[in-house]
């Protein structure tokens, strides 16, 4: 093994938009900086967002905002709103969006899967604003379920890594988990 | 759009081995709800991991743990350090393990690739212990850097979904960040 500094290799993260309401404008941010903080009920999920960033604010005064997988075509438009800052740039209108439960919360209309978060904590680092989301609804393109359940070949995530700083695609499954260890040491 | 009820979809996830010792002996867990915090240094990355679980004690005792990524070849064992429990299992033998900077932090020799944690700080959840690392060292196998860097293709990192309960391979490369939306609108 070699030492190759304090960097940060938990890669391939998701690629979401985020987005929220700002001053009552909907904005979008790009964000792949996130995480899973429980598997039980209710679902807690986090954005690591730097203060600079535009929708911060709007995130605090609300309390709420939506987390979008967005399928491989919006890739341009995904890639956009992590470009252009809402600070100097309108971008209310890359994305269509509807309103769920909370009211406050826009949810993109052509995602994969979208999750309708509530501010449940926010944890402060020196650069970012880490907002941790409770899932309150869960939403999923029809064209992306099996059975009813959100099947992961169909949403066909944006998966992003900083070393490469590209966009992936998912490849194929190559095993069951709580299974396939069973023939380990047989 | 079709409400799926409150469940967290975002996935995938990158597969980690989480290393620590408890009582002096190495301990090996797969964790999959993992985050990344921030994007400057320190680098933040979070590890969300259940309260039953026996390495969380020798996290808390400690203040030290590792987060390896595990190549495709070890999918099997990977998936035996989720199933069977420290708490009845002697998993020590199971990676090859040395120590860097740390000095109680196992890292797996045989990992793509490996970040050395010191405990930043713990985020509590009712069923949860969201252990926050500061990554202090990170170590490579010599055959994913290209340009000594780490090369996301090579590593070939064990993704998975709550949903199938799968795990992934990585996809190619689908586009640059923060160049592809450049044409966006155009």
């Amino acid at each position: 093994m070699i030492k190759v500094g304090s960097q940060n290799v938990l890669y391939p993260m998701p690629v979401t938009v985020v987005a929220a309401l700002v001053d009552g404008k909907v904005n979008f941010v790009n964000i792949a900086h996130v995480g899973i903080l429980n598997a039980s009920a209710p679902h807690l999920i986090s954005i690591g967002m730097n203060k600079s960033h535009y929708t911060n604010r709007g995130i605090k005064e609300n309390r709420t905002f939506s987390v979008n997988l967005m399928p491989q075509e919006a890739l341009m438009a995904v890639d956009f709103v992590g470009m252009a800052s809402g600070h100097k740039t309108d971008k209310s209108g890359v994305f269509e969006t509807f309103f769920g439960e909370l009211g406050t919360a826009p949810l993109i209309a052509s995602s994969a899967v979208s999750m309708e978060c509530e501010l449940y904590d926010t944890f402060d680092t020196p650069t970012h604003d880490l907002f941790i989301g409770k899932v309150i609804a869960t939403y999923a393109d029809e064209g992306v379920l099996t059975d009813e359940k959100v099947d992961l070949a169909k949403v066909r995530p944006l998966l992003f890594d900083m070393s490469s700083r590209k966009y992936w695609s998912l490849g194929a499954p190559i095993g069951d988990c709580w299974q396939a260890g069973r023939k380990y040491g047989v």
